[in-house]
Parts: C-alpha cells; sequence; structure tokens
C-alpha cells in the first residue's frame, strides 16, 4: 500500500486559524494562498473547563472540515491568543480569560484534533499575517503594532519573529514612554505606552482635555463622561471638534517618541499600525511621524516606513495565526 | 598538484581582529579558543588618508602573521568600528574619526591583505565576543549594553545578531529614557539615556549634585567642576562619600528603567554590562537591577540575569571582532 498517496501535496491543504479573543473566537480554514473558508465563531468565555470549550470548537469547525475533505487535509492548526507562549503552547496567566494559570492549549487542541497545533500572541499571529499576507509581505525586519483595546506588539528580525528567550518578547505597549506618568489600572505600570495610545487611552486623555480646558467648547461635551470612548473622539474629531483632533494630535506624539525608541532598538524597515486606531488615518498618522522623525538620530530618519495593515482586520487575526502552520521548523 | 593540501584546517587558523577606536587601534591574531597572539597597537587618527592608515596596519601586523606561517593561515579579518556597518563593511560618518563620510574599510583592508574583511560597530562586536567567549556564551537571547564614554550595544536574539533593515539596529544609548531631559550635546535629543548613563553622564550628574546641594559636604568638592570625571566620582564613591554614591543611585535608577523598557522588546535571557561603569559593581548593579525589576510586567519579572563581562576589557573588542570571522554566513 503507498501510504504517500494519503497526504495531498501542501498546496491543496488547508491550516486551521484560530482567534481567540477575550469574548469571541473566530476560526476558519485557509488555503495557501490566504483565503478563508468555513468561518466561524464561538464563545470564549462561556466553560468553565478548557476542555469543554475545545469541544465546542470541534464541534463547530468540524463541518468545514469534513467539507474540504476530512481531517488529512489539514496541516495544522495555528491558534493566536492573548499571553500565549510559543515556546510552550500554553497560555499563561491571561487576566481576561476564565481559564486562570497555565493552560496547555495547543497540547490539548492538538490531542482532540489529532493534528499539530502551535500557539503565540495575538499580536504575534497579526505580524506574522501581515509578513505572510499583507503590508510587510517580504520584509525581514519590521514592527507590528496593533492599537486597539489595548497596545499590542509583534517584531520580526532577521525575518524571524522575535520570542525572546522566554517566548514573551514584544509587550511594547508595556514599555515605558512618559516616566512617573499616567497609571495604567492593569498593570500598576506608570506612564507605559498602553496608557495612552490604546482605545482607553484615547477615552482617558479626551475627559482630561475636557476638566483642564473648561472654556473650550467641544461636541464631547454632549456626552456625559463615561459615555466617551475612543469611537465618541473619532466621530467628533471626524466632524472637525478642535479638541478632539486635540487628543489625536497628543495621542500621536507620544506613539511617535516610542516608536523612535523602537526604531533605534531594532532598526525596521517598516512599522505597521493595526486595529481601531489605524481607522484614524493621517490624523493619528501625522503627528506620530512628526514626533518619531524629530527624536530619531539623523542615521534613522526619513527611512523607516509608516504603514497601516492592509489585512482587514475581522481577518488579519485567523490569517496570522494559521501562517503560524506554513511557518513551519 | 594538491591545492587542499595548501589550506590549513579551521582548527589551526586564526582570524585576524582588529578593535578600530577614536584614538587607538588595537590589533591581534585569534585562535578558534579566544587565545590572542601579536598583540598590537596603532594610532588611529595621525593619517589623512585612510589608505595611509591601511598600510601602516599591515606593517605592524605583517611579522606576526609571517610568525604564525603566513597569510594562508589567517581566515579572515573581523574589524569593530564606530557607526560600522555589516552589510555594507563601511563606516558611515563617524563622529570621532578623521576620515569623514562613508568609508568602505572592509573592501580596503580586503585589498590590501588580499583576505576577507568584516565590519560591525564595537557594541556588535563586543557581543560576539560575549557570545563566543564569554558571560552570554551558549546563549541566544541577550543584551549587551557598554557603559564608557558612550552607551552602546548589541541585540542578540534567536542567535543572531540584530543588525536591522539598514545594519545600524541596537543605538540603545540614544532611545529616550526621560522625555525633555538633558540635552545630549553631540545628537541634540533630549533624555537619551547616553545623556546619563555614560561616564560623560556620570560626571555631568555629579557637578549637578554638588550644585544643587550646596549645604552637603562631599569630597568632590576638592576638585574644581571641570576635574570631575565618572574616576573622581568612582575614587569617591568607593571611599565612602555619600553625594558620589547617590550619583550612582540615580544613574542605576535611569539605567534600570531604561533596560526594563529593553527586557519588554527582546525577552532577553541576560544583560551583560560592559565597560568603565561596570568596575563598580553593585554599587551600579544595585540600583539599576532594582528599578529595571520594578518596572517589569510581572511575566518578565525575577528573570532576566544582570551579567558583568567576563572578558579583559582590553581583549574584549579584539575578540568580538576576530569572532565575526568564525561566524561564517
Amino acid at each position: 500500500m503507498d501510504l504517500t498517496n494519503a497526504v495531498p501535496p501542501v498546496s491543496q491543504q488547508f491550516a486551521l486559524g484560530v482567534d481567540l479573543g477575550g469574548t469571541n473566537t473566530k476560526f476558519g480554514l485557509v488555503n495557501t494562498h490566504g483565503d478563508i473558508f468555513h468561518y466561524g465563531s464561538i464563545s470564549t468565555n462561556t466553560k468553565d473547563a478548557v476542555e469543554d470549550f475545545i469541544d465546542e470548537l470541534y464541534d463547530a469547525i468540524i463541518p468545514g472540515i469534513t467539507e474540504v475533505g476530512g481531517i488529512g487535509m489539514i496541516r495544522g492548526i495555528g491558534i493566536g491568543a492573548p499571553n500565549g507562549n510559543i515556546y510552550k503552547g500554553t497560555i499563561e496567566y491571561a487576566p481576561n480569560l476564565k481559564w486562570k494559570g497555565i493552560i496547555p492549549l495547543a497540547d490539548l487542541i492538538t490531542k482532540k484534533f489529532g493534528i499539530k497545533a502551535r500557539l503565540t500572541n495575538d499580536a504575534n499571529a497579526a505580524a506574522v499575517g501581515e509578513m505572510t499576507y499583507g503590508a510587510a509581505k517580504g520584509m525581514r525586519d519590521f514592527i507590528m503594532i496593533t492599537l486597539g483595546t489595548g497596545v499590542g506588539s509583534g517584531i520580526v528580525a532577521n525575518g524571524q519573529l522575535i520570542y525572546g528567550h522566554d517566548g514573551f518578547a514584544g509587550e511594547l505597549g508595556h514599555t515605558i514612554i512618559i516616566p512617573g506618568g499616567r497609571l495604567h489600572p492593569g498593570t500598576g505600570i506608570l506612564g507605559s505606552l498602553e496608557a495612552y495610545a490604546s482605545a482607553t487611552g484615547v477615552a482617558r486623555t479626551a475627559v482630561e482635555f475636557l476638566d483642564e480646558h473648561p472654556g473650550i467648547e467641544s461636541s464631547m461635551r454632549a456626552y456625559n463622561k463615561d459615555e466617551i470612548d475612543a469611537k465618541v473622539v473619532y466621530d467628533c474629531a471626524m466632524a472637525g471638534d478642535q479638541l478632539a483632533i486635540e487628543v489625536y494630535n497628543y495621542t500621536g506624539n507620544i506613539l511617535g517618541l516610542a516608536l523612535a525608541n523602537f526604531v533605534m532598538f531594532s532598526s525596521p524597515e517598516a512599522i505597521v499600525l493595526f486595529g481601531g486606531m489605524a481607522k484614524a488615518g493621517e490624523m493619528i498618522l501625522k503627528p506620530t511621524r512628526e514626533n518619531m522623525e524629530k527624536h530619531l538620530l539623523p542615521i534613522f530618519q526619513n527611512k523607516v516606513k509608516l504603514l497601516f495593515s492592509e489585512l482587514k482586520e475581522a481577518d488579519a487575526a485567523i490569517l496570522g495565526a494559521s501562517a503560524l502552520v506554513w511557518d513551519v521548523r
């Protein structure tokens, strides 16, 4: 019996990409071109036992797998998850998940599905996705910054993701940009990038500006303070509200200062911005770029591309996770 | 004729290691075990033309090369130089050298000696030396910080030096730690690590402390302000002078804050400190370690080793430069 016939060529195989988020887990079957089939989604945090969650994931995706030809067509499973550790395939002490401590998710998923699973944190997965299918295609040195509820990052140097000694490298959102600055309630760190450049940070800046400048008119004053979120600031700024625009200038200045430091660390070809804040386009990009350039050594000036992700936000995390499968080691 | 006999096995070969500094250029022939033979030194900045400098270097080392068996015994030439670019083998706009603009040093040296030359900046060379022969032996992820007249750095991740897109990665001395802080006269940047943690920075801090606390006794007051350098501060601190010890605490606090950011970037197994300041031992290490740990995310705490270089300062740069030769690509 010729068993080699049983394995389809890679070009016909699929990777199962899983984007495990705090609320929902999205997944899809991805071919080598980055086309996604059989999208699906389940709740992340309704099951107390991670095994029950995996059973539900299995039941949800198995019809799709059957439709593309069965489990033999699946090359592997790639997972992006908060606090994901690539070396151990574990989720470790993720503050937003029900499962506490160290969860050996990749092993549990491999056991259930009978195929190899790899796992990394969500921002690293996004960086792999961008390198495989997006704005960083062909680049060997770039930094991915995800600007969402938090600020995440994935760093690629010499064509490889930087995982560091313990698998947790690339926590650029927690680097300290303003020593003694704003308290990050989740970490207790003062003045970290995430305290300013996340969606939460933008909302806090807006509320601070409204309090500090009671004489300045602003359409943001139509909202209660606890209603002001990044979307309100964005909408007001787009409608021309000067104070809301100043919030973006302030945020961009801090982000630009942080990016200057990152550039002097790894001298990337590009920095790719991804996530909700990227929607603000030039409004955030202009102050970011200006303050980054201002703080760079001359040898780095006017060299680094500041790009927005080219992947649809809904797809990027699934694509990135699936790309871990093709990046065979 | 069997030409294979003409090439000795690598284990019997030597690398010529060249440490090109602002004042002197030191060199030696290094075997694969890191033993240095035929040490030598010439002045760097006495020749207006770089070709004349290379001629002098050649004349100085050729007797040593003859003694180990001739040019056929030399595997290659490794050079550590300020503003050295590994990709192009050039020195680019080095502020402390006579030769202005872009100097294709590796090519010129290859032409003169007839053997392959590689070049990188001095801090990267020190990192390679530490990885090959010193405190970072066997490590795949570490950061080398050189604390001398300036602050340099070499970053190793996934077992490779991070050169970045343009060959200039790892300028951690110029990252901004205190936004709006002390002016670095050479770069115009405010609040960079080098403005505080270099020998020059330590002397400036001492003078500032003496001015700000006129009521506090200090043995440093026996010196004119322009006589106070890092050595004076060191000697006074070692003799128990409280204000001089405070200078080290202050410097260590800023260095520790910077190191916390570097750890959250690349999550190294160790940070290796090298250069004049490392002589201060626990006096600088204790505040550095404490403030680093204080600013780290919990997942990074109590993991990163803070080490001093294990290489003799006089040897490290030559060893590091020579190690570029064995690291064949």
